[in-house]
Parts: C-alpha cells; sequence; structure tokens
C-alpha cells in the first residue's frame, strides 16, 4: 500500500492537533511541516519525527514530494495559500471557515476548477457521528420535512480570551458557521432571509455573543445560538446542541455531553469524546475520520462529495449577510 | 506498507461487525472467513469481498497466508479454537467472556504462553474514550482512592429475546463482565467477596436480571446491575451508565447516551455514536480502535498491554463466583 | 378564621382545575360557578360541591357573597369580564394573557384603577418555584448582569390540535407570552426592538410555530421559540426550558422535566410534578401556590405586587410586536 | 373554620423547617414550641411568633391547649417523647425512622393503638409528587409485576461532617430507609433475604457508606446505595434516583434534579424545589403537603392511612437486618 505525502501548513493549537492525527494514521507519511515560527517549526517536528520544515508555505509548495497539504492558519490567509496550493497542483485540506469573504471563496473555488488537486473543507460537525446519523435519518424520511431548527455553540469565557480568539474572528463566523452548515446540509435549501444581533460585553474586536435567525425557502426557521461568554464554572468545554424538527419527527443533538462527566478537586469536567480524543495515545475521533475520508479521496483520485466546495462558499457567505444584519439592525434578504 | 492478513472465525452478527470493520482498515487484508453455514459464508464473503472461505475452523488455521484471527463465536467455543488457532502460531482476538470457565481460560493461556501469535480478549470498553478516559483520571490521581462503584448495563426485553440471547448465556456471564472487568481494571485490586442474585421473570435457560455486589481487596464496594429485561418502549438500544466514587473525586459515565436522540414514528431512538457506527459508509469507533490497536501489536511483534490474558481470566472467575452466590444465596469468598 | 367566597368564571379545562385547587385550600369558600354550557356547569358543580351556578358571569357578578373571582375564558372576553367584576368590587384573577390587545389591557387597568377590588393576572410560571428561584439569584447578583436569553416552550401536535387550540390563540401570544413575562421580570428592562417569524404547518387559524427575537434596553439579547408541532411520540407533556446567561453566571431551567420518566405500553411519560399535580387526591403545584398568595392578598386587603396589571399588559405588548413583526417580516421599534 | 393547635418537639435545622411550614398554614395555629436549648428556644419562638416556650417535653405535653405535635427530635429520644405524647392524647407527627430498634417502634405502636391521638411518622417521600405519581402508576397496574428496583441517596461529604451527621445515625439508617420505605410501599411485598456492605472512610461513629440488597417475597431483587461522601464540586444538594423496572414497564424518578440548575462564582446548584422550597415568602413543597395530610387527619378525626405505623416499623426492622448484615459479612433470613 502506498502512503499519502502531507503536509501541514499552519501549526497554532488545531494545526498540531491535525499533525497528531496524521501521524498516525496508517496510510499517510506527514512528510513536512510549516509555520512562521522558527521555534515552534522546530518543536512540532521532532515531536513527530518530520524531517522537511519550512517557514515559508510557497517553499512547501514547491516540494514535489508532499501530495496533501492541511491549511490550519487565519481565516484572512486562506485565499493565498489556498489558492497557490491548488495551483502547485496539491490536494488542500482547508480548514473552516473557507475564507473570509464571499470574493475570497470564489477565489478559491475557480483555482480548484483548473486544478488537478481535489478541494475539500473542514467543516468537522458532518463527520460527527451524531450529526452524519441526524443527516441519514432526514435522508430516509423519517422526520419528513424540516420546519424548525435551533443550534446552540456556547463557549466558557476563558476559552475565547485566552488567546484572544475574539481578536481574530467573531462568534458568528466563528463557530455560528458550523450550524449555518448542517442546516444548510441537513434542509438542501437555500436562506432567504438573514436577521442577526451581536452582543458586545468585554473590550475585544468582535462582540462576545451572536444570535441568528433564517427563513429557508423551504419554508423552515433556522435560529444560531452562539454565546462566546459562559460562566467560568460551565461544566463542559461547550455546549453544542441542535433541535430539528420536522413534519413526522424530530432530532436532539447533545454535542457537549457524550456521556463522561469528572468531578475532581478543579469541579466538573465532560471531556471530549468524539471531536479528537486520545485512547491509549491514539488519536481518533472525528478529525480522524475527516482526515481519512479526504485522503481516501485522495488515494482514489476522486473530488470530495460529503463536503463540496460550493457548500463551504455557501455557508460564508449566510454568516457574512448574518454580520451585515447585526451591524445594521435590517433584516438582509439573500 | 504491509497489511496484516486476516481472518474472521463466526459470522454471527458480530462476526460481521468485525468482517465489516476489518475490512476498511487501511492497514489490514481480510483475506478469509469462517463459518459452519454455507450459505451464510458465501452471502458475508460477497459482501466484503473474500476469496477465501472455510467451514470449519481447523482447515482455515492450515492457511499459512493467515496472520491474525478474531474469534467471535459462542463462548462455548472458546476454548479449543483459540487453543488451536495459537498453537497453529496464529495472533488472536477473542471476543469475550475469554472462556466459560476458569479451567478453559488456564488451558487458552497455557497455549498462549507457547506461541509465537499474541493474545487479546476483546473487552471492548476499555477502547470507549468514556472508559478509557475515566482510567486515565483515575491513574492521574485525580479521584484519590475508589471506595464505591455502581454499573448498569440493562438491554431491552427483545434484545435477548429474538435470537434466544438468554438460551445462551447469562447477563451477569454475558455483560456484568464488561463492568467487572472495568471494576478490576480501575481498581487495580481483586475482589474478595461476591455475592449475587437472578431473577427469573421468562422462560428462558438462563435468568432475564442479574445483581452482584463485590467487596474489593482495596476495601471498595461494586455493584453489578444486568437487567436483560427492559420494557419494550425503553428509548435507547443500551442502558450502561457506570458511577466511580474516590477519596477526592467521582466520575459518571453514561454510555447509553451519546447525544443522539431521534423521534419518529416507531418511538425515540438514540443510536450507537460509539462502538461501531457508520459515517459516511465508514465503520467507525471503539471496535475499530481496538482492533487497530490489535493489529498495530502484531506489526510491531508485541504482546497486547492494555488487556491481558490473565486479567480476561479474573473477569471470568468473578462472573463464575456470581453465578454461584447466585445459586446458593450464600456469599462467595475469592 | 374567615374564608375567602370566591367563584370561577369560564369552566374549560383549566377552568376545572381552578375549581379542583380551590376546593382544597382550607381558607377558601367555592360559592359559584359560571358557563355558558348548562350541562357542563351542572357537571363541575356536582363534583365540587357548588350550589350556586351561573350561565351568564353579569348575574354572578351581582351575588354578593361573592368577594373574588377567577375568569378562566378565552381571552377575548377577558376585557368585558373583568372590567364588570372590577366595577362589581370584586377581586379578579384573570388568566393570561391579560387581553387580546393593548387597549383591552388599558381598559382592564382604568377599571382597576378605580375598583376597590384587586387584579392579578396569572402568570403561573412566576410561582413555578424553578422560576422564582431564578428571580431570586439573579435579584441577589449571583450571575451578574443579564446579556442574553434563550426560551423553548414546545408542546407535541394533538395537544394544539384536540381541542382546536390553534384556532384560538398563536403560539407566541399564547405560550410565547409566558417567557416574555419572565424575561421582562428577570431583567427590569423593556424590550427596544421586536423581530419573529411563525410558521405554518397545518390548516389552522394560527401558524404552528413562532419564534421571536428581542433586543432589551438593558442590551440583553432575548430569543423565544414556541413549536406547537412536536411530534407524537414526544416524551414529555411540555418542552419548556430556559437558559439565562448573564457576566457573572448562568440559570438553566429544565420545566418539561421534573424528575419522573414513566415507560408503559403507550410509550414514554414525563408527568406534570411542578404545575397541578395530584398527590393523594390533593391539588398542589404551581397554580395552588398562586391562588394562595392571591387569596392572601384578598385577605389581608393589599394589592398583590408579585405580578402587576402594568408588567403583564407589557407582555401583551411585546406578544402584539412579535405578531406585527411577523406578519410584515420587519423589526418592529417598541 | 377552626385551626388545630401545634406544637414542635425538637428544634435543630430540621424542626425549624417544621415550625415555617406550619407557621403560613392557614389551618393550623403553631402555638407551642420545645428545645432543651433556651437560647435557640427564645430564637426560634420570636422568629415565628411563638408564645408558649418549653425546656422540658414533658410540660409541653400537659398542656392542654396543644392538639398535635411534631416531633424532630434525635431518633433515639422518639421512643420517649412519642409514647408519652400518644398517651397524653396528643395527635404526633413524628419524624422518620420511626425509632431506632424493633423493640422502640413496637412501643410506640402499643401507646398508640390506646391513644385517642393519631400517629403518622414522616416518610416524606410518600409526598414527593415523583414517588407518588409512581406509587399511583404501579397500582394502575402500568408496569406490571414489580421484578428489580435501585434507589440510590448520595450525599456531598460536608453535609455528612457538619454538624456530625455521621456520628448520630448511619447512612442505611438515616437515608437508606427512605428508599426501603418506598420499595416496600410500591412492592406490598415484604423482604426475605437482606445483604449489606458499609464501607468506612472517615473517622466518625458510623461509615460513610451503606449498599444494601434486598429479595423480596414477590421475587423481586431490590437495591439500596448511601453514598455520604460524594466530592465537594457536587452539583446537587443530593443524588437521589430511583429505577423500578416492571414485567409490563419501568418507571425512573431523579430527585436530585428538579429543574433548576444554578452556575454562580461558587459553582453548579441544583436548588431544591420539591421537599420544601420558599417562593415568595411561602414555604411549599412535599414537607408542607404531609404536614396538610396529617392536619386533616386531625381535622377529620381519622387516622392516617397514607402512611401506617406497622409500615414504619417494618422499614426499621429492615434497615436493622442491614446493618447486622454488614456487621457480620453474612446474609440474613427475615
Amino acid at each position: 500500500m502506498d502512503k499519502v505525502k502531507y503536509a501541514v501548513i499552519g501549526l497554532g493549537f488545531f494545526g498540531e492537533v491535525h499533525a497528531d492525527v496524521l501521524s498516525g494514521m496508517p496510510d499517510v507519511d506527514l512528510v513536512a511541516l510549516c509555520t512562521r515560527r522558527p521555534h515552534r517549526l522546530k518543536e512540532v517536528a521532532e515531536r513527530y519525527g518530520v524531517s522537511k520544515t519550512y517557514t515559508d508555505y510557497r517553499e512547501l509548495l514547491k516540494d514535489p514530494e508532499v501530495e496533501a497539504v492541511s491549511v490550519v492558519t487565519h481565516v484572512n490567509d486562506h485565499r493565498d495559500i489556498a489558492v497557490d496550493a491548488l495551483k502547485a497542483g496539491k490536494h488542500v485540506f482547508l480548514e473552516k471557515p473557507m475564507a473570509a469573504t464571499v470574493e475570497d471563496c470564489d477565489a478559491i473555488i475557480k483555482a480548484a476548477d483548473s486544478s488537478k488537486g481535489g478541494l475539500m473543507v473542514g467543516h468537522i460537525c458532518r463527520f460527527d457521528p451524531r450529526v452524519s446519523l441526524a443527516k441519514a435519518a432526514v435522508e430516509e424520511g423519517r422526520i419528513g420535512r424540516i420546519v424548525s431548527m435551533h443550534a446552540t455553540r456556547n463557549l466558557p469565557k476563558d476559552l475565547t480570551a485566552q488567546p484572544r480568539v475574539l481578536d481574530s474572528i467573531s462568534p458568528l463566523m466563528g463557530d455560528g458557521i458550523h450550524d449555518t452548515d448542517i442546516m444548510l446540509w441537513l434542509t438542501k435549501s437555500k436562506v432567504k432571509t438573514v436577521y442577526a444581533q451581536n452582543v458586545r460585553v468585554r473590550d475585544f474586536k468582535y462582540p462576545d455573543i451572536g444570535w441568528a435567525m433564517y427563513r429557508f425557502d423551504n419554508d423552515a426557521v433556522g435560529v444560531i445560538e452562539v454565546v462566546w461568554f459562559l460562566p467560568e464554572n460551565t461544566p463542559y468545554t461547550i455546549d453544542a446542541r441542535m433541535e430539528i424538527i420536522g413534519t413526522e419527527g424530530a432530532i436532539y443533538i447533545d454535542a457537549g455531553n457524550a456521556g463522561i462527566t469528572i468531578n475532581d478537586k478543579e469541579g466538573l469536567h465532560k471531556p471530549d469524546t468524539i471531536y479528537w480524543p486520545a485512547v491509549h495515545d491514539m488519536r481518533i475521533g472525528a478529525l480522524r475520520t475527516e482526515l481519512s475520508y479526504f485522503v481516501n479521496c485522495v488515494k482514489k483520485g476522486v473530488k470530495p462529495t460529503v463536503i463540496t466546495p460550493e457548500e463551504s462558499k455557501m455557508a460564508v457567505a449566510v454568516m457574512c449577510a448574518a454580520e451585515e444584519s447585526a451591524a445594521t439592525g435590517k433584516v438582509v434578504n439573500m
């Protein structure tokens, strides 16, 4: 069996999780890493035994050995890196959101259309078994036509302050996009109107709280809640829930509660068992499933179909409309 | 990369799940299948594209290409097949319980000791991230010394009647062994005394309900509840919970609730998202993690350490003592 | 001890619950009943041993023995009955919503201002211990300033179809008003802007689903969800939850789950233990607490302060704005 | 309406709760209080405006005005006070457990048999709406014959150390008796055999943890868990759950979770909303319902039937057998 030669660009917290997962996959050879910070680059490369390191992603893209890359950088850098990687013929796994603007998404899609490399944006929730089982149930007609949805994706206030996440991205664009993508996926419909409200509590670039209400073409209402400001004593890392009500049934997802609560001297904890937990030193979970799917597409030479670039762009478009509504106080028609 | 040549012996419901998982692992080559039922053998072999098929496991064991086998048969057949497979030098993944008696466990361990093949019994819960995170928390001292434990592992009555599971194995031996193994693993202690009660409701070979109370060497109490008789309308496939109380903290596991509830015309469902769910046609979950671990041991040429045969035998010994107590009404000293 | 002489006007389902609760209160003498339906009047009067019966509420109001009345009629009749009762000098307990329009509320308040009778609108949730404990915690400053709220008050579709509740009142006016009142009470703030969406699924006078998003003067966002269209298999009578997030803490109420689940041949049930459950033939719960509070005010000769008519009118005003927004698709400024 | 003239004997924490509830009941006149501690007596008497105070309960019993008494003293004092009160012709509400031994229970029952006063032991859970609804469902045959039960009644370790509750009563006798009584009530059966284990962690007179397993005459198994040693960070005041499995259905009670969680700077709290919460300065809940029932029996001149002295004695007998089993390590036949 041939292994896919893989590189990771961007080595913040989540870039390293990518590296960790990839280094444990039997059909992947993690061959190169890239970050602008030399010290960090050395540290992560040593941890995972990666020999090739780059501080300039353009140099990495010149390496003919590299077949596929994970792009795990700030969203504002997505456009340039993704376009360049696709032009270099690499298969690109791009973290969400696809890009900061619809124009940037268009540029990336254009580059993908003329590249031999495939492109997939990391809407990880589509590989969360709870969400994919919900999708399967909807497709089987078990809940009929969807008429109302509500998604919560709330984080404790410390998590969004250290490092200063809220200087980097807004709650709606950062987390609301997950549930917006899920709603678009489940309904297979388009958003017709968007109304949103932001609430600013602390002194960051972006507000602490975002709410959005969508009306879909299929007549459903979808409501997005992102409170990046839960109390310090919140007993979970994330409060992520979704309620999907259809004409024939309903689905309830509680993604912040995967069945374990640890009560120790520091308080209550509900550790992640779904996204990227480690079991006996193996990184398992949705990220691994997602990367496995992407790697399989690379190996088979097919374009990913579970998530398409057009879908990823649509989620960005809706979030941009939500931010516009929150800024103007008006309803935005799409 | 070389793939491990793998065979599955026993193709009931769970044997096929093994085949399904193994056929999706990049470093495994599922080369052979075995069951006494020719029609079933053909059906499963075709589904997973396996060319070699056997109705006699002894013939399969003569195949030099086969490096590793999953034994997924009735527990009463475990001893003969496991001993023969180990004598044939195969690596053996044996489903739980290890065997029906302590004597059978001893025979298997003896065979393993003189085999070049490794042996691991499938205590899958040790690869459930909730349980392995609990183990990690205990090892880190986060809850101090364990003083009280309660495990529930209850099933709806239809599941234990069709097929006639209750004619095949008792609740304590069939499911109580999971939690007994976890308690032994977490406390790293031995069971000193066992008291148990069975309740018979329906007309099967084995009783419908088993309860056991253990006193451990470290002074903890552990209580096992296995009710294979929940009402038809039970909204989950399994009600599996564990409460672990220590001198410095506590851990609560709710393994029947992994965060999704589907309400359709047939009622409420909480589908499996942890043990062997399918996500976009990929079988993921604890069984895959467990088999990956086993395959990695085979590839590296090391004996599995996450579960050892001696530990598996100990769990059988405790369950045998529980059945003795339930039969006699007396406390059994171990 | 003197008992308060009490009458109930309106004997639908909930009017009878009033009669049942009142007949069990030691300091109340249920002396009269009124409904336009003679057969129903006779039936309920016999059940609770009430001697005086009326088919015309005006006749009842002429009875000098009657000191206090519960008005439990259709909301469209609230104005006339409440005004007449107050003019007749009775103490009036008026079920929610206060009235169908702000103008009607004003007329009732005007009548109350010049009456010797007190007036209280039945916002029962303020007497739900979960809600009143939340109010107390907010008043004590335990969660700081409120910044985000979400309330769910969803009902199974059968409950809103038989009898044809949805031909009588809309989800927002019928149930959304509960949570709107609670949000106004908790924040002690005013609603600045209202945006709402209705979804029509079945063929009733009113839509099946209502959603509203408020911006409060204190800068908080409040979101109201009323889905009167949950699936038949919904395992509870009501899904009523509220999330209140403040700068220093948070409160979560789950009013649909008061700690008992019964699984019988018909499915899962979570019976009411808070609002008006019967315990050994005694009707207890929030309705009784609320009526006890009202009766105590009558006995002491003081105006109720836990709920004031001005507050009840404000909740109606916000719901009317929500219906206007849903009809026009525009944001409504208050 | 005449009010019942009532006295409270014993003014610890719970005696004061009795006084608080009684002082708010419209058909009760709280006329006298008794405790051996003069300072405490004065404090509580002033708080509730009670004019008659006694440091010797015998003096109080001589007061002809007193019709009924709540006895809320240490269990070891129950026999003498209850016998004397019944001999004095008072109606006696005696807190649980009835007495420390079966002999003491017999003495109290003998006194009750020849007294004009009624006797009721305060098994408050029978007035918890969750439990009484469970009893009603069982009586209606909705879950068939009961075959397995498990009750948990666990408390945080601070609650059992300050004041030194564990020097006063054991977990099984103190709290296990609640669930034992409920099991006896629900099954209407007798306990045939008892096996129990205690675990000692801290240095109190009684062990910190008690477990008991019963076999009933109707063939059901019942398991009692009382861990008075939960971690400090436990987010509820009590973890009280019961699982009742029958041949036709099942009932699950979660009495530690009545639908509100407050997250403030000190952590998570799930305040009581069922037993004796205060709503707008009114004490409501199960204790009030229980005392109302008792007062109604006094007013009507009938013996209480919801709880009988013989039933209360039976619960004490089972707990004594459990303590014997825990001490000897043997199964006790009843």
